[in-house]
């Protein structure tokens, strides 16, 4: 693989090599729109199509993104040069100048700076944690693990009730050692605190993973390379609505904005395991579900259509929250006694093998 | 000090007491209405008055309440007895039911549940972690600091780029040992993120600690003690906006929605270190700042009118910047440089003790 820093100065020399040609330069961007996402059933993952546009210096309507777009590459090759991290929005603001001799400033927003970031992610095929931008953090682990990052060996068997803070860029993180027979996620920190305290990584031999709602971008890098490198299984566990059904999708297939990724971020082996209408009705939790909002009833008519939601199992699902009109959150499980999720709900449905994929 | 454990027993047979004595059963909840928030001066902490309101069980209007009170404390006492933690949401859960031989549930919504709980905060005087009852979690820490957290000994110098993930609770964490002379905290992770990748805690000599926004209960509590029990002083940098400056007055003075904690989470030592207005003029930074929103001068005018933001120093920063109708992000430091912020802002700022009180 050719490494970022090359990538960033083969972009610079194509441009430079048009015009000492004296051509017109241009760069290739490949169309991040909806029209060209593909769910690939093969692989599991939401990609992109074929279809590219150029992007050319000398055009009144390219003119100024092009310059803008060399402005970011060049200021990524340095953070290569330096070896440092930033974010976007520092990024936005590092950039943030005003021509010589104009009023025409180079960046106004950040809401211009974020999508040719994310240009760059996909026409020259690496991550945006590869060009050393962070993204978001969120998320926590726990577990049998033992890694190594930024020349610290750290192990999540012995970080007390907090556990690993995931970091927004895992590119650089090794996993030493990992003892597990699975990776357990669950979207809500709270239920994580509760699994944790009850020492269920220990006792069921897995790596603990909450994604405190959304998964960013380093926890479903973090949860692929774990899960990839030592063949392990994955767990997802969130809510009973479609919000909750999504951030599984997400986890396992990619997301629709970040398509060209999904290949590095999704994990194609993820299963949900709950909650379900089924756990519903088995685990006898009616009293403990919610009336669903018509949002939530609208989002789930949507996820109907999508080509990664059409599985029996998840239409069945998916109608039954329609039909039936209720929700129900992790918590509910709280309403058969606080250690119900750790003492019966999980290990059944583990031991049963009781997932949607 | 009543451990926890006894101060609900002796709740629980006071009632008992009245009714054998054939009384009308109550309880003293001490009233947290803005008309009995103080500002102490002297303490420098927003802190309750003296008003009292009583809740009787045989009352038409207070029946439900005072029923639903009694169930949540016998609930903390089993948590407790039984040696684990809960979030409020799974509390409202757990005592969701349906009274016998009618249609009337014990809780509807967990907006009943939540006040209680800080009634029953107030009127035992002890803190919702202690009731064992877990807050939303947010915040990072690194440095020199080693700390013990249910067994685990675990090396703040040694967390990689993720530092600790501070738990919701850290009633029972030890402190085993600092090297630091003072707490730098940041409100933003990209901020914490840049400064721990320049070792700034090493070679400074401080713990680094980011609340991830508006602080959570844990991260005040985190810094309250550390500074504490060390006698370290805290400095924190927040974004210049009305919203920054409430962010370190939380962490100083207290909230106004929190009054009765304020002992327990406020950190009275704690000084803003920026940005601050002169910042701007003084490095430079005119051309990073933001129009302010008409929302943020709103918030500023309140904030003027507030005791805690009486001095001179404060009046004058907030009226400047309801002047000159600028804001400005932490991220506007990068305009300087990625490293301006390690290499020149904070080293100068702390040397020169150039922070607001």
């Amino acid at each position: 693989m050719v490494e970022v820093k090359k990538k960033l100065e083969m972009l610079g020399e194509d441009v430079l090599n048009d015009i000492n040609a004296g051509k017109n330069p241009d760069i290739d961007i490949p169309v991040r729109s909806l029209s060209n996402v593909i769910y690939d059933e093969k692989s599991k993952q939401l990609t992109l199509g074929n279809k590219v546009s150029k992007r050319f210096l000398f055009n009144v309507a390219h003119a100024k993104t092009f310059t803008q777009t060399m402005m970011i590459a060049a200021f990524c090759k340095e953070l290569q040069e330096e070896g440092i991290h930033t974010s976007l929005r520092d990024l936005f603001y590092a950039l943030k100048k005003t021509f010589p001799n104009s009023n025409e400033n180079t960046f106004d927003e950040q809401s211009e700076s974020d999508p040719i970031v994310v240009d760059l992610e996909v026409a020259l095929d690496v991550l945006r944690e590869q060009l050393h931008l962070n993204a978001d953090v969120r998320g926590r682990a726990a577990g049998n693990l033992i890694i190594e990052d930024r020349g610290d060996t750290i192990d999540l068997s012995k970080l007390g009730t907090g556990g690993l803070a995931i970091p927004s860029n895992v590119e650089d993180m090794k996993f030493k050692k990992v003892k597990a027979d699975y990776i357990l996620v669950l979207e809500k920190n709270a239920a994580f605190e509760r699994v944790h305290e009850d020492k269920f990584w220990q006792k069921q031999n897995c790596v603990l993973v909450t994604s405190q709602g959304q998964a960013a971008r380093g926890v479903r890098r973090f949860i692929q390379r774990l899960s990839m490198e030592f063949d392990l299984p994955v767990y997802v566990m969130c809510d009973m609505d479609a919000f909750g059904f999504y951030i599984y999708s997400v986890i396992k297939y990619g997301s629709i904005s970040l398509a060209h990724v999904s290949d590095r971020l999704g994990t194609p082996k993820a299963k949900f395991l709950g909650l379900t209408m089924d756990d519903i009705d088995n685990f006898k939790l009616h009293n403990f579900t919610i009336k669903a909002k018509e949002v939530d009833i609208k989002r789930a008519r949507e996820m109907l259509k999508y080509e990664w939601f059409k599985s029996k199992e998840w239409q069945r699902l998916l109608k039954s929250l329609i039909e039936r009109k209720i929700k129900a959150e992790l918590e509910a499980l709280s309403g058969r006694g606080l250690k119900f999720m750790t003492e019966t709900y999980l290990p059944q449905k583990i031991k049963n093998e009781d997932f949607l994929d």
